[in-house]
C-alpha cells in the first residue's frame, strides 16, 4: 500500500490534471456567439469524477495528446485566477492581497501560476510555499513569481493575522490524487483554512478532504474551481461560487469518459457550475 | 552577415515572443473590476518595437523570467485564437473552416495553439504547415492538433478554392524576427495571403512584411494580434480589427522598455488597439 502510494505520487509528479472540453463544426457569415451543442451539457451538471478517472485522463492527456505539463498548468492557473478575478474582482485600491498556500505537487504548481495570473489581475499575491518541489518547472514557476515581485512567506500567519491582512486565500495545497492523512508539514495550513475568516478559493479539491467521499471535518471553501471535470467530492461543496476550469479537453475525451461538460461562454476559459 | 541570421534564426527556436503587462495593487472589499492604474496607457497607443527591441524582450522572458517556449506559446495562441473569435464569432451552424497557415519558426507554433483553442472555440480550423520543425515541442503541438481531428492539408489550395471553402485564413508564417526576402517554399503561401478575399487574420506581423517598414507590395490583412507589443510595422496596418495578445508581460519589463502597455480589460487575454 505503502509502493501503490508512492507510485501513484510519482506519476502524479510526471503527469498532472487537466479541464475543459470538445468541439463542434459550423457558417461563412460569422457573427453569433457560440452555439449551443446538442453534444454538450446545458444544465451545467457534469458527471462527478472518481479519483481513478480523474488519474485515467489525467495520464490520457499525457501520454496520448502530448500535452505538457507546463501547457496544462498554464491554462489550469490560469482558469483559477480568472474563476478568482470573477467571483472577487479587484478592488479599485487598498488591499488585494492574497496568500496562495501551494502543496508540492501540481496542485502547487497550479497554484503558483494562479498567483502569476492574479499579479497580472491586479491582485497582490504572497504565496507559502512550505515543501517547495525541486524539479525544473517548479524552480522556474517559483523564479516568474519572484521575478514579478511575488514575495513568498516562509512562516504561515495565524487566522486572526490572515483576517486582517488578506482578502482571500488560494488553497492549492492538494489535487485529486490525494489520499488521507495530511502530512505534519501542512496541517497548520489546513488548520489555517478552517480557521480563518477570509474567503478560501480551493483549486480542484478542497484541501483535506477525500476526493470522493468529501469533507471530513467541517472545512468549506467559499469558492471552488475543478479542473478538468468536478470529482465527487464537490456533492459536498456548499460555498458560493463553484467554477469549471482549464477549457482544453479534447471532445473525443470528453465522449470516452462520458464527462458531460457544459459550455464555455464564448471565449471564456471558466464557466460558473453552480 | 549571413551566420548573423543563422544565429538569429537559432536564438529564435530556442526562445519565443511574449505579450502582456504588469501590476498594480489594491482594499478588502473586492466588488470593482480592474482599476486604471496611472502607470498604465489609457489612449490604447502602446510604444511600437524595433525588431531589435522586440528580441531583447524575448530573450529576457526566456532567460530572466525564466518562461518554457510552452507557457508563453500557449498564452500567445490562446490570445491569437481569443481575438479570432471576438473579430469573427463562430456561426451557429455551416462552415466555420478556417485555414491556418504555419511557418517553421515559433510563428507557426502560435498558429498551431491557436489553431487547437479555435477547435475549442467551435471552429473548424485545417493546418497548412509545409515545413514542420522536426522538435519535441513542435510534434506535440501538431499531434494535440491531429488527435483533436484537426486535418493537416498538405496542399495549398488555390485562392478561388479558399475563398469558397475558408471563412478565415490565419497567418502563422512569420513573426518579429524575419527578414526578408520570402523562401521559395512560403511564397504560394504568401500569394495566396495576397490574392484571397477572405479575411486574414495576421499573428504579431503580416507574413512578408519588413518588420520595421511594413508592407512591401499591398499585401493588407483584415485582423492583427500583436503579442508583447506592436512592432514598428503595425503602423501600416490598415485593417479592421487590431488586437493586443499574450498578457504575460511583467511589470518590470513594460516599464524597462518602455512598453506603454494598454490595459487589459478584466480577465480578458486581448485587447483591442483599433
Amino acid at each position: 500500500m505503502v509502493l501503490r502510494l508512492h507510485i501513484h505520487r510519482l506519476l502524479r509528479v510526471a503527469f498532472t490534471y487537466p479541464a475543459a472540453y470538445g468541439t463542434p463544426s459550423a457558417s461563412r457569415q460569422m457573427h453569433v456567439q457560440i452555439p449551443r451543442m446538442a453534444s454538450r451539457n446545458s444544465d451545467n451538471k457534469p458527471k462527478l469524477l472518481s479519483q481513478e478517472e480523474a488519474t485515467k485522463i489525467d495520464k490520457e492527456l499525457f501520454d496520448d495528446y502530448q500535452f505538457s505539463v507546463d501547457q496544462l498548468m498554464e491554462l489550469a492557473g490560469l482558469s483559477c485566477a480568472t474563476a478568482i478575478a470573477k467571483s472577487y474582482p479587484v478592488a479599485p485600491s487598498g488591499a488585494n492581497k492574497v496568500l496562495v498556500c501551494c502543496g508540492p505537487g501540481n496542485n502547487g504548481g497550479d497554484g503558483l501560476v494562479c498567483a502569476r495570473h492574479l499579479k497580472l489581475f491586479g491582485y497582490d499575491p504572497e504565496v507559502y510555499y512550505p515543501k517547495p518541489t525541486d524539479k525544473d518547472l517548479y524552480n522556474r514557476l517559483c523564479t516568474q513569481c519572484k521575478k514579478m515581485n511575488i514575495s513568498f512567506v516562509s512562516n504561515l500567519p495565524d487566522a486572526g493575522h490572515t483576517d486582517e491582512s488578506y482578502a482571500l486565500i488560494v488553497d492549492a495545497l492538494f489535487g485529486f490524487s490525494f489520499k488521507p492523512p495530511v502530512r505534519d508539514e501542512f496541517k497548520p495550513a489546513i488548520a489555517l483554512l478552517k480557521e480563518t475568516k477570509v474567503p478560501v478559493c480551493s483549486i480542484d479539491i478542497p484541501s483535506g478532504w477525500d476526493v470522493e467521499k468529501g469533507d471530513q471535518d467541517g472545512f468549506q471553501p467559499a469558492c471552488l474551481i475543478s479542473l478538468t471535470a468536478p470529482k465527487k467530492c464537490a456533492e459536498s461543496f456548499k460555498g458560493e461560487h463553484h467554477w469549471l476550469g482549464g477549457r482544453f479537453i479534447p471532445e473525443a475525451l470528453g465522449k470516452k469518459y462520458k464527462l458531460e461538460l457544459p459550455e464555455y461562454p464564448g471565449t471564456d476559459c471558466v464557466v460558473r457550475l453552480s
